[in-house]
């Protein structure tokens, strides 16, 4: 759906903390660290558990937007905040790490582990999480939290993962949003290895504005209002990684949950995401490997997902001006609401958790490729054609451009740092650029 | 309105000629030349007509879209075509301006000079006109004659202008739309003095699409459909000017005239344009000059003008998401429809006459003006708004990217060649750039 979508829906920069991504031993996120995370997944043991991509409602009496007073055990003010942010900078993790679990520690004893496992978790993001870390204690057995954790999860591993292959420091920005909510912005910019490196979360509630509501209606959707109203809650994680290089493609991904509250307190609640590569020149081989990561993380629960989910990818990354798809595709999937919320979840956390094995691979193989003027120039155009994608057709950036509050920086930095337009140009026959034009225009199947 | 307003309605190119600008001493366009076309215009006396944005309807019974078979004298095939343009090749245009009059000396004697005067004004344009010229000389009478005469000067005019300060070669492209009608790309780019350079006319005619119909029905138009459809013809010169040096400014302009053929038969017609400066840096000299003369040219009509046109043009080029105009302004309006046609076109006429003096000495005065990679920089992040505008909001660029048969290279050569974009770049206070910034968040009166 989007570059980043709900990447910027905010627009105060409270605190802007420049950390040296230095990950001790106990923060390092694994796959395993992250599958120990207690939630009750439904694990499907055949692959083809009927998703659906059906209007099924969830119902529950919880609202929507959650704050600190919340907590139904003692109030307990955390030393969170910019405590738990320094908590990342090298050095200073152990001691933060310690007093905050001291002041946690006046929890009942059962609710003890819990917390920990929270707050153990919170120490490895790159900022502390958008929701007060109390909130997210007391109500974790919720989706909201579930998600909240896992997307933060994702962009810890992706920064680093990033962080590590370029020698380079992200800039972090949290900022929040004056109508509900916040996110957490990481950039790279003008760096070794990339030209602009985005990791973007966001977590904001409120009220969908009129404009907005009437985009989900487009879908086919039937929202209610309440008095006018129509709370909703929407989260993800998303990021535009372009490089240098020319021969280092681009990957942009997106894994979100939206939840809007009906007139008659039912909840209407969806996940969407996605993955998709966008080469400036066509290298099969990471192709291959791009699609069969992706395709591997769909079968493991359903095998249905990865073909519908490939040609929906293909299907909207389309310049329909241009009569061009914007890359070579991967995954792209919307209003996921069956079979069940812990299905749908269990499935976009494997797609988030695929992240890093298909992109980071093709970035090191690529990394002393050397390339010619004229090819940093094709590359320039075809960020020209990714700046039209995401400006004139991409779901999520028109979304956050029309919603109040929107933290514009966050949702354009999708774009690329540079890009170009050249009037009539069509690279001549026989040339790698035509070669590339050529899968454009016609997309392959490459996980076959 | 639009960056190139109609400029790309069509696809095919069915002719792509290079055309070396070397205009004979019979082919200078100057104001007089232009203000001796035979029109009947209705000469305001006094600066208070009562131009209104109302939507007056013009009855008519003609209809809309004309082809060369509608001539009610001796059906002549005039050697127009490819042998036109060369016509305006260097050497080559007294011999076949020779060959066209004695085509055209096949007419009545009483229509032969009225056919000369279509002929010679067509000799001096980039190409030869959209319409067949013996249309033209046929209805010379009627505004969509006097328009296209009017859109293909302007395009001469400005190229001219251009390419003499630049010492380049405009790249003549004509296109055809397959629904009808077509248009002339004029492209200079990469130049001495400019990146890119861009002047486009184009008429087309056929149905209207819904999705056009109903962006004209959100201005307040209700337009009734014969049969399921809605004839209409439109037809406009635009240009988009980006020079190289940041001391220098961009400059677009675009005129246009828009005609629907309603249920019962009546017309519903209207024009629209405005001409718009978007400097680097702030020169208040240039930007003054540049009101001042845009004003003048509409002070000769109704001193109202001025003042609407220029709150207009501030209103219209906002990028809402970043809280900025695009530039300093100029004028533009859009849906003039009174008090009569050919006083709303004796007004457009002038605003297009104004093109060459408001904006060619201020390039002049700036040609050797010295600057820094940081002015380089600091454009180029300007550029990058402007992208941001032209795609996200510029409705003529909508229009046309929602339009079946567009031609997108037209459309889209309003974009810089090259743009960029940084994460949180804001100038740092007391600088030029800061400066520059401040006017475009808060929109000054310069011709005051």
């Amino acid at each position: 759906m989007s570059s980043l979508l709900f990447a910027g829906v905010g627009r105060t920069v409270p605190s802007k903390v420049k950390l040296l991504l230095s990950f001790s031993s106990r923060c390092a996120i694994s796959n395993s660290d992250f599958l120990n995370y207690p939630l009750k997944t439904l694990v499907l043991q055949s692959p083809n558990a009927g998703f659906k991509l059906s209007n099924v409602r969830y119902k529950s009496n919880t609202t929507v937007g959650r704050s600190a007073t919340e907590s139904n055990g003692k109030k307990v003010r955390l030393v969170a905040g910019a405590a738990l942010v320094a908590g990342l900078v090298a050095g200073l993790s152990h001691f933060q790490r310690a007093e905050m679990k001291s002041t946690v520690a006046v929890h009942s004893e059962t609710g003890k582990k819990d917390a920990d496992d929270i707050l153990e978790k919170c120490t490895c993001f790159m900022s502390e999480p958008v929701t007060d870390i109390q909130v997210l204690q007391k109500n974790k057995e919720e989706m909201r939290t579930k998600m909240e954790m896992m997307i933060l999860q994702t962009q810890a591993e992706f920064c680093k993962a990033v962080a590590e292959v370029d020698g380079g420091t992200f800039q972090v920005d949290r900022w929040d949003r004056k109508e509900g909510g916040g996110g957490i912005s990481c950039v790279l910019q003008d760096s070794n290895i990339f030209e602009k490196a985005g990791v973007n979360v966001s977590v904001v509630f409120g009220q969908l504005s009129e404009e907005a509501a009437q985009q989900i209606r487009s879908r086919g959707k039937s929202l209610k209002r309440k008095d006018g109203k129509l709370p909703f809650c929407a989260m993800g994680v998303s990021s535009v990684i372009h490089p240098k290089n020319p021969h280092i493609p681009t990957i942009h991904f997106n894994y979100r949950y939206f939840e809007i509250e009906e007139a008659d307190g039912s909840k209407l609640w969806w996940f969407g995401g996605g993955t998709d590569l966008t080469p400036t020149y066509l290298n099969k081989e990471d192709a291959v490997h791009f699609h069969k990561t992706l395709k591997d993380a769909c079968d493991k629960h359903d095998r249905k997902l990865y073909p519908e989910f490939k040609k929906w990818c293909d299907n909207y990354f389309f310049i329909k001006h241009r009569g061009e798809r914007r890359g070579v595709g991967g995954i792209f999937f919307d209003d996921l609401d069956s079979p069940t919320k812990e299905d749908v979840f269990d499935f976009v956390r494997s797609c988030a958790k695929a992240v890093v094995p298909c992109y980071i691979p093709i970035v090191k193989k690529h990394l002393n490729d050397s390339f010619t003027s004229e090819e940093k120039q094709w590359q320039q155009l075809r960020r020209g054609r990714y700046v039209e994608f995401n400006l004139v057709y991409d779901r999520g950036t028109k979304f956050g451009l029309v919603t109040p509050g929107s933290r514009i920086e966050s949702i354009l930095m999708s774009l690329p740092l540079t890009a170009r337009w050249e009037y009539m140009h069509e690279p001549p026959k026989g040339t790698k650029e035509a070669e590339m034009l050529q899968v454009l225009r016609n997309p392959k199947d490459w996980a076959q």
